[in-house]
């Protein structure tokens, strides 16, 4: 438990006082980001403000989560190295793309398709790792099964359809976050509720966790390293409180693909380990309505030839198009995230206390 | 459980669509807030947003509240209606103060003297009230004792000495409340979060009530009602979640003194009931800072004859003249806001972990 209040609270110090730093050296280098030409034309106002301001939140997350570590003087576990691999990774990713764009000056970055091969690499990888290291009750870091709540009894899976699974999953999150990350703040709110939210999942699938010897079986979690992961999701949360600080309206600094990446793939990562893939789908509601938004109009509009559904996906810029202030959609969709979260851990809850 | 929540989720949509319908007519009504000629001068672009909306969230939460005991077919508890008579009762007192605002149209509403009287009387009611009405264990809703995460041990206090602790603990808290509620959705968002604090607490405590049969004494709860307090809190959380979708920058509306006494004295009523005086001081951080930097500001300016330590009291004011944007004062103190709560519910959470 102090462990993971060293790990939030760490994270998010490094972070508040980092990208005050990062925020100098990228104006000083004048890394700005690009605006979309297609975007708002309200937008073109925010050319110039730094990007990549994702590597302030990776680098944070693994300085605050190792320094917890070592405070605590206990070893990483398997499931949250894997899963700070994962984060790490697809930062990577997002981090070339960042580059790419800043350094040649065009909006694009990386053409998509070598994104697409970046990420679905390092996903292969990780859902080839989660399904080793059993631990001493044979529990691997992802299980076979798909899950809901839990695993759902009856749909385990061959290894093959597993990976793909997993790869589906960690696709549409990191997607879902990068689309959701257009307006100042929108983003980052909403990872601070579902990495809020993910570290209590954490905490009480630990309390009530079958490794321990007192624990009456039928409401007990078949998780890996809970209490470990917990310290992971609060380094995350605090890093993205703290990030939030300079990335509120009016932004001082993106968070980029660099950061939308690596949170999105976290989120993918955390629900395949605590056995919550559908709850995902709650929990994170605003990301899968924005990565839904875009899909519909980009099929609306060829399967019309030309007839567009919004006035433009993803659905912030619909909203902004309609007449609200950047602001009131932001925080029109914070409250729509506090709902899905509230939705999902009740959800959670009432599945748990139904099982007693 | 379901109670909880049925009574935030209908105070949400109770507010979401009843806050709509009081803009409609308040605006057609002319009834517009008037703008402190003191306050900066961005301000006074704010000139004719109706006010007066805390009326919207008060009868939504009552509604809300008695429809949840319907649906769930249980007697409203005695510490419920009364902290709903503080509720409504300091939401009165504003109410008038608002009213006397826009009728006459001057910016200060009742006389401070009037207002304050007003407060006074409601909160010694209720203090006097609140030492009635044990449970069968003796259990009173307020309790003699000076309290922080639990009644302090041999701080028991006369009758007398309670009464005037509750009525300071009541006008701190609404005053706090109040003089937060200057920046688009500051004080809503604020009050989200640590009445959202509140219904956690009031569940755990009665996870761990004293009062069920198998419960081991060292780490139990001693309060009255704490399942039936959670569902009024939680529909409190659940009318200022929906209101913010209105009283979010820029607002199509304010709380007035209706909505900011009223939801300042609840959670004075629920620092009390739940035994958490001096926790609401790290709970609701913000409202402590805010009131302690007009305390500050009016003191200095009074001993030095004339400086001010601040820019403008109270504190987003002073950010906002420092050339912050409002809104990133909103966020920022939100943030700040959400520290407060996590620190407290740790501090709860740990309390009870060493307890055991």
């Amino acid at each position: 438990m102090r462990g993971i209040l060293f790990a939030g609270g760490l994270a998010l110090i490094f972070t508040l006082l980092g990208t005050r730093v990062a925020i100098g050296i990228l104006v000083r280098r004048g890394y700005g980001q690009l605006i979309r030409d297609d975007g708002p034309t309200t937008h073109h106002t925010k050319r110039g403000t730094p990007t990549m301001g994702g590597s302030v939140i990776i680098l944070s997350v693994l300085a605050a989560y190792f320094a917890a570590k070592l405070i605590t003087w206990r070893q990483p576990s398997v499931s949250s190295l894997l899963l700070l691999f994962l984060f790490v990774g697809l930062g990577l990713v997002g981090f070339l793309d960042d580059y790419i764009k800043v350094a040649k000056q065009r909006s694009l970055g990386l053409r998509s398709k070598a994104k697409m091969a970046g990420q679905t690499v390092v996903a292969i990888v990780f859902a080839v790792l989660a399904l080793q290291f059993p631990d001493e009750r044979g529990e691997t870091p992802a299980s076979k099964s798909i899950s809901f709540i839990r695993d759902v009894p009856g749909w385990e899976l061959p290894a093959i359809l597993i990976v793909l699974l997993i790869i589906v999953i960690i696709a549409g999150a990191s997607n879902g976050v990068n689309l959701t990350d257009g307006l100042d703040g929108l983003a980052t709110g909403a990872c601070v509720m579902v990495f809020g939210a993910y570290t209590l999942v954490n905490i009480w699938q630990n309390n009530q966790w079958c490794g321990q010897a007192d624990i009456s079986y039928g409401q007990c979690y078949e998780v890996r390293d809970p209490l470990d992961l917990a310290m992971v999701c609060a380094a995350i949360t605090g890093a993205c409180f703290g990030f939030l600080w300079w990335n509120a309206s009016p932004a001082k600094i993106f968070m980029g693909d660099t950061g939308s990446l690596a949170l999105g793939g976290a989120l993918a990562g955390l629900a395949i380990f605590t056995r919550t893939e559908f709850l995902l789908v709650i929990l994170g509601g605003l990301f899968v309505v924005q990565a839904v938004s875009v899909i519909l109009q980009v099929g609306y509009f060829k399967a019309t030839g030309g007839k567009r559904l919004f006035r433009m996906a993803p659905l912030h810029h619909h909203f902004e198009l309609k007449g609200w202030d950047e602001i009131t959609v932001v925080i029109r969709f914070w409250i729509i995230t506090g709902l899905c979260v509230a939705a999902g851990l009740g959800i959670f809850y009432a599945q748990w206390v139904a099982g007693t």
